[in-house]
């Protein structure tokens, strides 16, 4: 199994692209861990370092993909 | 088995995000065509008609994901 990581802050950009996303993956080969940046504000800098600059986002397969536009990065940190 | 359309025009950022999308999508459950419209320019008003607004995008599920952003439509449109 390889890993996928959906970023997200609770915004509806992000919960309408979080449907889509884990609807869509090949869970037989991706696990899809769910992280709420605006809860989970000790992984911002972990989101960062992936090259996450808005939200929502998923990192998979060493690639940063942003999925249509809910909150800068910025916005999240506050 | 649902349809999936990626929209892209051939630039990098398109490119990345094809390999990156048909990787990770299940093609167990969903046919996945690719459509370069800087050639098939006339499937733009249909890309546009789902609420394609840059490229590359993919529309699935009745849903539009911009994924990353690599030209906005009016450059496709030249």
């Amino acid at each position: 199994m390889k890993n996928a990581t959906f970023y997200h802050a609770g915004c509806p950009v992000c919960v309408s692209a979080e449907e889509s996303i884990t609807t869509v993956i090949d869970r037989d080969r991706y696990d899809v861990e769910i992280v709420h940046l605006g809860e989970a504000r000790e992984r911002i800098a972990e989101a960062e370092s992936k090259g996450v600059v808005s939200v929502p986002a998923l990192v998979v397969d060493g690639q940063t993909l942003h999925i249509n536009f809910g909150a800068s990065m910025e916005n999240v940190k506050g």
